[in-house]
Order: structure tokens, then sequence, then C-alpha cells
């Protein structure tokens, strides 16, 4: 068992070379041994190209693979998707035992790629080392398992809780370090999600500085349209990224959308509207950084699972607006605080 | 120059020692070296017991000290006080060099100690480590160069800025850890200080669980003189430190004066006129526990040198009362973060 352990680990670190560009796929590492050898290994490398276990089977010959074992941190497809089912390979290739860490919480695919494997004489073991599987696909694994996706709030505030020094301005809060890891945190998120508000007054460009195939959609939240006033904001011109915006204004529809804005008209008023648009569109993950009022209204709706603050150890003054003031006591769990040259990080779950 | 850094830190491991029993005296350590070896320590071990030169020189013989050197981390005094002075047992002493960090910021001694060892034909050498030498003692050197008492604002808060759930409750926000440390930190300060609210409501006690025969006096400002009504707080009845209480309520005096309490008539409404009172009783350092409004007074005031927030990364609900909300900006330096588990200390000074 320490043994698979150890293969295990070795295909999860394997599995993260994926990162950034693996998209709505989750990041999947493979480790080929035979007789306590790695004889190879693999992993999926981008959205629409090989998946771990054909990556890493096709380095070897049949005669390696013949009586081998294959460690892979997610259980084999067993449908056609981009990739022919990767079930089917195995037991071409005649690899006699899968290790698996995390069964597929992807209804089209949990438990049959196993099945299959079985049913043709595979020695299948799995939940080794799950839990890191889990977490490395964690938004992944939310999405299919709940049906929607991941919500992240985050805010930037300073010591007195203000997110800016006066009312409708855009403040400078944190420094460099934080701007440099929100950059890259944003590259976590299928999406980014803000109200008309903070799109006009900040004219944020909500990119990312990782290298990605797959930006996160920008998404404005803009109820009245009042984007309709205001065509010449990065988020709608610098076709750096899609944008897409959620509004009841149904003008906005003929007048925005273009190759790379593409606008949702609303039935209702309701965040869970969005949701919903965004759970079938296959959005597993979103980042929420607009202002104070549409942070409130994700918390006091419990639609948020997580929050990041990033703290700036200094007093704007009461001038400024306050940042997140949920209506009821929320705890936090897996609490993690880090500090960052002079500005502190503190991410927590909501339990909810 | 590096074996005088060497001995100096030796002698400030050594002032250590002495924490939490010098009370208005500072620390103070001397280490006593002939011959590149360490002949004696020494240290300012109890208020009113041997100065840490003294304690040093005790140790040592007439021809172990001719023609030694003494480090010694502070300006040796050359006044009578509770003991003789230091410059002129050195001198008897025929000790031919001394190495002194911090030249002592007390106006009674400060360069006449030096003056008279020169006068004596001692080598004299300043500003070893001295910045080290001044951080030890920084309550007792900042109330010697500005002629006023340090005063340290402290704060517990929630993730969304409350120090209670609901306006003048008692809410625990922070964890033991929070509370272990605070109950050892009040007593590097000389005073404690609280609002009447906060006496009242929270009936707290205010006491170190540091072991010293200093506790630091429980100042509570009490201008109405409410304290009256509530005779049976623990700050006026435990018989376990000094409580001192501001008011201009004249009933006060008569009324609630004893042994463990004293009761000072303000002529004005203002805090520097208590904090007038507390230079001239030579107090040199206040830890300001008071709720928000007391602590927006001494912010606004610009009467305070140092905040220390105590966070829980929780939201407690906007029904609670804020923390402190200064009307304009304040920057703060030196700033230290640090991780309790699970809760977070923020600490810096304000640039005043």
């Amino acid at each position: 068992m320490e043994k698979d352990q150890y293969y295990m680990n070795l295909a999860l670190q394997e599995a993260k070379k994926g990162r950034f560009q693996t998209w709505k796929n989750p990041l999947v590492g493979a480790v080929i041994v035979k007789n306590d050898q790695v004889l190879a290994t693999g992993h999926h490398i981008h959205y629409g190209k090989s998946h771990a276990e054909r990556d890493a089977i096709s380095k070897l010959t049949p005669e390696q693979l013949f009586n081998s074992t294959l460690y892979v941190t997610l259980e084999p497809c067993n449908h056609y998707g981009k990739q022919p089912p990767c079930s089917d390979l195995i037991v071409q290739s005649k690899i006699n035992r899968v290790v698996i860490a995390q069964v597929d919480p992807h209804k089209l695919v949990t438990g049959k790629g196993i099945a299959k494997l079985k049913a043709n004489g595979i020695a299948v073991t799995t939940g080794v080392l799950a839990h890191a599987a889990e977490e490395l696909n964690r938004f992944y694994t939310y999405f299919y398992q709940k049906n929607q996706p991941w919500i992240t709030v985050k805010q930037a505030v300073s010591l007195d809780y203000r997110v800016n020094d006066q009312v409708n301005t855009r403040t400078a809060i944190t420094n460099q370090s934080v701007y440099d890891r929100v950059h890259r945190e944003r590259a976590n998120y299928q999406a980014i999600l803000v109200g008309s508000n903070t799109a006009i007054v900040d004219n944020p460009s909500l990119l990312t500085t990782i290298s990605t195939d797959y930006p996160p959609i920008r998404i404005v939240i803009d109820r009245r349209g009042r984007l309709l006033q205001h065509r010449n904001l990065k988020l709608l011109t610098d076709g750096q990224a899609p944008t897409w915006i959620f509004t009841r204004n149904a003008e906005l529809q003929n007048s925005l959308t273009n190759e790379q804005v593409k606008v949702w008209l609303m039935k209702t008023d309701q965040l869970s509207e969005i949701i919903q648009t965004l759970t079938e569109e296959g959005i597993q993950s979103v980042y929420v950084e607009g202002g104070p009022t549409l942070a409130n209204a994700f918390m006091n709706g419990e639609l948020a699972n997580e929050l990041i603050e990033y703290l700036s150890p200094h007093f704007l003054g009461k001038a400024g607006t306050a940042g997140i003031l949920p209506s009821y006591k929320i705890m936090l769990k897996n609490v993690k605080f880090e500090q960052l040259s002079g500005n502190l990080r503190i991410a927590g779950e909501i339990d909810v």
C-alpha cells in the first residue's frame, strides 16, 4: 500500500503539469509501473488533447505494457468525448492492474470506467490519495457533485474595513504583491464576476497574467443596462478575453453583442438565475470581484463557497465604503493566513 | 569593534532577565570582561534593588576588576535614587574602560554618568548596539524623550470588523490563544485603560497572568460617575491590582476611594488632561482596551502611538458595533503580522 501511495503521488505531481491549460477538463496524471520500475508518466496536457492514460501508454511498447500497473489520479473515462474512451485503450494494452485516486464525480463517467476495467479482468484499486486528487480539481469535483459552480468572493480592505476612501471612487488599497497575486489567482477560475458599478468606476481589465489559452470569462451584472453609456470600457473593447453581460435591458443584446461580448437577457433579478445559466454553460468556478453590494448579495443569499480577503494594515478613514457586512454570523473553515510582503491574505471556506 | 558588539549582546541578553520586575526602571544588563574573558555578568533584578553594574561588580575581587572593561546596556547613573550612583562605584573599582549601548534618555542622568567616568580617566565608548538597547526599553526611552507615556490601542475584531454581535453586549470574538496572549501582553504596560462602558458591560479584571510585583494599574475613565451604580465590579473589589478612576463627578472620590481604588477629579473632559496626570505620575506606557468609542477618541486625537489588532476570521453580522473608525487616513509603520492558532495579531506603530 505504501508503494501505491508513492506512485500515486508521482501521478499527482504529473497531473499538475497541465495546470491552466485543461480548461473545463480536470488535471489528471498517470504513471505506469512494472517490476517496481516507472516505465512512463503522462498527464492531460491541454483541453481537447490526449488524456493522461493515453499520454503515458503511447510512450511504451506492447511488451512493456503487458502485465504492468497503471496509476491514474482520476477514474479513466468510458465514453466518447473529444477523445476515444481510455478504458478501452487500457484493456487493449494488457495492463493488468489499475490504481485510481478519485472516482470521477462527472455523472457521465462515474463508476463506468471502473466497471469496464473489472469486466475485462483488470484488478482495480480505488481511493489511493483520493483526498489529494479531489483537492487538485476541487472546483471540477464540486461542480459535478453539486451541479453548481464553486463561488469565491474576494475583497480588498483596509485595517478599518474600507474598500475605498470615499464612496464610488477607486482606491488602491493593497500593494503590488496583492496585485500580482490576484492577477495569478484569477487563472484558477473559469469566470470573474463584477457588478456594473465596479465595471464603470474601476474600468478593470479583469485579465490574468498567467499564460493560458482559456482566460476566465469576464461577467458583468448590469440589470438596468448602464453599460450602454459606457461602451469604451476595457471589458467591452480590449479583445483579450470573452465578456458576458447579464441584463434585463433588451437593448443591450442588439447594441453590445459582438465577437467578444455576449449578452444574456435575464427573466428575473435573481443571482440564482445567473448561477443557473452558468451551470448550464458548464462554468465550474466563479471569482466574484465586484464591490461590497454584490458581495453582500452573494453572502446573504448563501451563494458563496469561499471568501478571500486581502488586507492592507492601514486606516483609510470612515468616509469610505465598508467591506462585506453579512446580515448574520458566518463561520469560515479551513482558514489560511498568508503574508504578502506588507499585506495579508485571509482565505476560508464558508460552511453552507 | 566586533568584540564590543559580542559582549554588548551578552549584556542585552542579561538585561532581559529582569523583565516584569523592574517596574518604572529600565531593564539593564552588564558584563565585565578582561583579557577576552567574561569575568562576571549582572542585571537590574528588581525595582529598588541593585543596578546591573553593581550586581556584576559585586561578584568580583578588586584584582579582577582592575583594568577590566565594563559593558553596560544603559549609561550608568550619576545620582542618588534608591541606590547610590553607579558611576562612583565604577571609578572606585578601577575599571578602565566602559562600553555603553544607550545614553540614558532620563533628564536627571543623560550624559552625566559618562562625564563623571571620563573625568576620572576612564575610556568610554557609546552607541554599541544602541538601537537594540532602545528597543529593549522602548516605553522608558519614549517617556523620557517625549515626556508622555507610550499609548497602545488594542482592539479585537471579526472579519467584518465587529467588536460584538450586538450593540452594548460582550461577545467573545477571538479564541483562547488571543486571550492568553493579551493576558501576557498587559504585563508590558504600566497601566491598562478602559471606558466606564467596558468596565460595566464586560466587568473585566484586566489582570496579567505574568508573575510580577508590579501589575499594571487599571484605569477607568468615568466622566459622569456611572460606577457609583456598579460598586461590585471586579476592578473595584478584587484587590488584585490598583485601580484609578478619572471622573468629573466629585461624589466618586468620597464613595469609591479605598486601599485599592484611587479617584482623580478631572478639571476638563479632555483625554489630554488624563495623559498629563499619568505623565506626572511617571506612568510610561498605557494599553487602551476600551471599546471603539474610547479608541476612536485616542486615534482621532492623535494620542495613540501603536495599534494592536486581534482578528478572528469569521463574520459576526452587521448588527454589531464596528471597530475603530478614524476620521482620516492613518498609516502604520513597523507592521508585524503574527498567526495565533486560528486568529491573527496585527501590530503597527502610528506615524505621528
